[in-house]
């Protein structure tokens, strides 16, 4: 939360005073039309007024009404592994916070390390997703939006989310799953491929490629860049006005 | 956060207008000395500044500078099971509110709730404060407050929050145990004594007074009402100015 200081409210002041004062002036001159009857009221207004207008200011920052809270929303990317989730996520949380909307950016693999025994298998994926939308909940609350980044490989674990917060989008990054094992560079393909990993979307394990996306990125036909913009264009339109 | 609305501004633009223009006509009355002259211009003036109030409303609105972020604060109520943490936080979090803080509430039985399976061992409840640090960190990366309440058995474990957060106010609820036990409606310390629960601090494992809390209350001598008050007035010296 950001609170007014006082030294703003007293520049505020000075502001409007310059802006009132010439208005005050040209309206004396206009009605009584003298100018130097115009001049002393606008001297004695100005000081007069500083004076008002913070003590205006500071009344009105004890009064609620006409304040209205942001409504938060949840990005959800889900995709295959490496198919650029993360990526567009960072890119798409950046540009947000360039709009000063309270934000917070949420990957698969900084939720794992926290907790570090989940598992892979569809019971565990969904237990974790509640979790995560346990958080994304606990930020809502507190009008934070948030980008999530997660594989959320079954439909079901994406309604588990859609049900729990509030102004879900759901966002799938479409990627071949042979585009995907050739940027590889974390060799998590390779690995499971071998059977050192198991339940691995694309490999051992499904992906169900979302019925309902709200948008969807094909990674063959547009950059990570264009994608962003996509979705920051998608929000602007329903979430900021 | 909260946005401040178009008609907030217009509203504000007349309730300045009123102060304003009565004290234009006072002037215009003193160096005019025309009570005709001085009802015009005020009548000119109301127009014409009402809509000058609201432009400048709004353009100060995209102007950052003057705006504090409040710093976020944690307070963390440490003690016996049934010490009455939890009676004492719901208070606290229930009168912060009030102040308007931007704040959060979490409760030991929430987050097992979440992760079932954390267990009781004193590595396992370390890991799972370090995940409640987490929490809050996120939180107070959003600005946003905590009240949390959590046995916390070990000095180790409060380091381990203090260590992470901001702002840490260790709040040690002192009860006898046997007090506790009394109080024990829901049968924990019963269970405890018959080996059902083990790791169970004050029975099968140990509390580690805090040696650096910055306030203990004594449930022997206060009551939950006057421990959170006492908590509110460390609160308000500190953190809210």
């Amino acid at each position: 939360m950001l609170k007014e200081t006082n030294i703003r409210s007293v520049v505020k002041g000075i502001t409007y005073r310059v802006a009132g004062t010439c208005t005050t002036m040209l309206i004396v001159f206009l009605f009584v039309g003298r100018l130097d009857l115009a001049f002393y009221t606008g001297l004695a207004e100005t000081f007069s007024k500083i004076g008002l207008y913070w003590l205006h200011e500071r009344v009105w920052l004890k009064v609620r009404w006409g304040r209205k809270k942001i409504e938060p929303f949840n990005i959800w990317l889900t995709g295959l592994p490496l198919c650029g989730k993360t990526t567009v996520g960072d890119l798409v949380h950046q540009k947000l916070r360039q709009l000063d909307i309270p934000l917070e950016r949420i990957d698969s693999k900084d939720i794992r390390e926290l907790i570090p025994d989940i598992g892979f298998t569809r019971n565990s994926r969904n237990q974790h997703l509640h979790r995560v939308g346990h958080l994304i909940c606990t930020l809502q609350k507190n009008a934070i939006s948030t980008v999530a980044s997660f594989v959320s490989p079954y439909e079901e674990s994406r309604e588990i989310i859609a049900n729990m917060v509030k102004n879900n989008i759901i966002v799938y990054i479409k990627a071949d799953i042979e585009t995907c094992k050739k940027r590889d560079y974390k060799h998590v393909y390779e690995k499971a491929i071998c059977g050192e990993y198991q339940n691995f979307t694309g490999i051992s394990d499904v992906y169900e490629e979302p019925k309902h996306a709200d948008i969807v990125i094909d990674t063959d036909e547009v950059s990570a860049e264009e994608a962003a913009e996509h979705i920051i264009k998608f929000i602007k339109k329903r979430y900021i006005k």
